[in-house]
């Protein structure tokens, strides 16, 4: 076991590498995305995936789309339909939006430049993402540890870890803080069916880091939780709402009804990107619906008989009232509200 | 597409032949057992499964057994051992157990006969719980039928369906029994990891007959309830306590919890012989913990990575606050409590 975390990307050779995550835990192969096409596929096909990952591979999306025009000598006129067609992607995760949205005013700041300037302004503002990245995760870490007992067992959903960002991970980094800090914790892996990755990427990430842990099916979490198995869940995030309705892998929402019913605690760990203030509340959230083949196939192989119908919308959303409390880079917000996150944004401001 | 639904298990040429659900969908095969062991073995597999389809199994098992002490000449000595195997295969659905006294008591009123008389006996009673099983179904279906509102939209878990039994099901029968009164229904199907009998079983016998059915992962039914797409929740048990506490398969309790949050009704459709009055409530009841391999492993692919630890509860316990009804073959028992069962139970005892 390595405790070397695995790097989920990085960019070398005017190149983006993505760990290709479809290929987990069997093979650790890297792919190489050369333009703006090759990385709006890998986000559609969840090469990658994870929110804070999708918006940092999107920024350099933006980089390979300058670099093409530059060479093309067509300018930077491409340049829109390329974040156009980035910010589809997928419709979910805020941060994508976020990180284009970063990139798109850096490139009005460069403007007037060459466009060898433009691109090298693009690229340093990408690599800029990809570091704060990997600095917030370790903050929401710190924030969090501090509400993790000693000695707790702990639920998680999907994949909020480093594979999920830049590096750390936001419900993982929180855990990895704990852990850093001397606490002897117990994690319960929620396998997260269609795409598996908690049975795929978190188990491996705590395996590789020796933090104890348990592989469950989803339908697990009810028993584990009313048997007093569970001391908290946390999970990571893909769109906060304004009023703190919180947008995650489907399944997260049936484990705060539990919590609640349960009298535990239930937390969301993400960076203040992942905020959206422009949503009133989780009923504006768009939730993808991925291809039924991921539920009826396996691995190639077919598991339901052929012909039947099938539904796979790939998150759901818990309502503010649920949530324990929002742990972010600057700061937890307990009980989240309208008030709360407004006020979390506005305080540290830039 | 058949609408003749698959059998489940026969008797022919002194062997219990079990449609081995293993290999469903993909292949319908049957798999000879001539001896008790092999019911043994096929059951703790789970080439047969579903409470009833236990018991039934288990029945013929005992004049697997009788037969071969005849034909040793050994007597009867060996019976009891056989019989002590069968009731040990699987631990938590009490039909096994329903069963087996049934054939005890029956071995008990033929002592005396000759060994050909006993087995002739044990045979007649063996197919007497078999055919009382699908009449069984048919009036839950019949009961249970009259809580479906057309154009009812219904989530089911597992499969409590003709396959969990010797025909026609128990959640399913009910299905059946209002789409036979011209209701239109669509079901929701939970796939039911791990061993996915929702999305192998459950879907396929809803295809064969044509019942609008969508399948959907476990960790969907919390979308899906709270965006108001599910009109009520019913699934089979496998233990009914004296108070109305129910064992299901694992899952089964998250949904109760949910259907309760969301005020639509939570029903059980199971015969009386699920119902265990010698267990005060759910928590006497013994939740089977099967090979974590089920977990990790998929059709003979490793999914997740190696070295993780897994836990692989087959079974939860809903506990009957959360049931609107239990649905049995002597009518329904609203709000169920320890009153409601004794009396159900006792009005209709032979």
């Amino acid at each position: 076991m390595s405790p070397e975390p695995l790097q989920t990307l990085y960019w070398e050779d005017d190149s983006l590498f993505l760990l290709d995550q479809r290929l987990l835990p069997g093979e650790i192969r890297y792919l190489q995305c050369c333009t703006v096409a090759d990385v709006v596929t890998a986000i559609k096909e969840m090469v990658v995936r994870g929110a804070p990952a999708i918006g940092i591979s999107a920024a350099f999306g933006v980089v390979l789309a300058a670099k093409a025009a530059g060479t093309a000598g067509s300018g930077l006129s491409g340049l829109q339909e390329a974040i156009t067609a980035l910010r589809s992607a997928r419709p979910t995760a805020v941060n994508l939006d976020w990180a284009l949205r970063r990139m798109e005013r850096r490139l009005e700041h460069a403007a007037g430049g060459t466009c060898e300037e433009v691109v090298d302004a693009l690229a340093e503002e990408a690599q800029a993402i990809l570091d704060e990245d990997i600095l917030t995760n370790r903050k929401i870490g710190a924030h969090g540890a501090a509400l993790i007992p000693d000695g707790a067992s702990i639920l998680t959903h999907c994949n909020a870890g480093a594979l999920a960002t830049a590096g750390y991970g936001t419900a993982l980094g929180v855990i990895r803080a704990a852990v850093a800090q001397g606490k002897q914790l117990h994690i319960y892996v929620d396998e997260t069916r269609p795409l598996l990755q908690g049975a795929r990427l978190t188990a491996l990430e705590l395996l590789r880091e020796e933090i104890p842990a348990t592989l469950v099916t989803d339908s697990c979490a009810g028993y584990l939780i009313s048997a007093g198995k569970v001391s908290l869940v946390i999970v990571g995030a893909d769109r906060i709402a304004a009023n703190g309705d919180t947008a995650n892998k489907i399944g997260t929402y049936t484990l705060a009804v539990l919590a609640q019913r349960h009298e535990i605690p239930f937390y969301i760990a993400a960076p203040c990107s992942t905020i959206d203030l422009s949503l009133e509340d989780g009923r504006g959230i768009v939730i993808e619906e991925r291809d039924p083949a991921e539920v009826t196939m396996f691995n190639g192989q077919k598991i339901a008989p052929a012909g039947i119908d099938a539904l796979n919308p790939a998150f759901d959303v818990t309502p503010a009232e649920l949530i324990s409390a929002i742990i972010t880079e600057r700061g937890l917000l307990q009980r989240p509200d309208r008030a709360g996150l407004k006020n979390l944004l506005t305080k540290g401001e830039r």
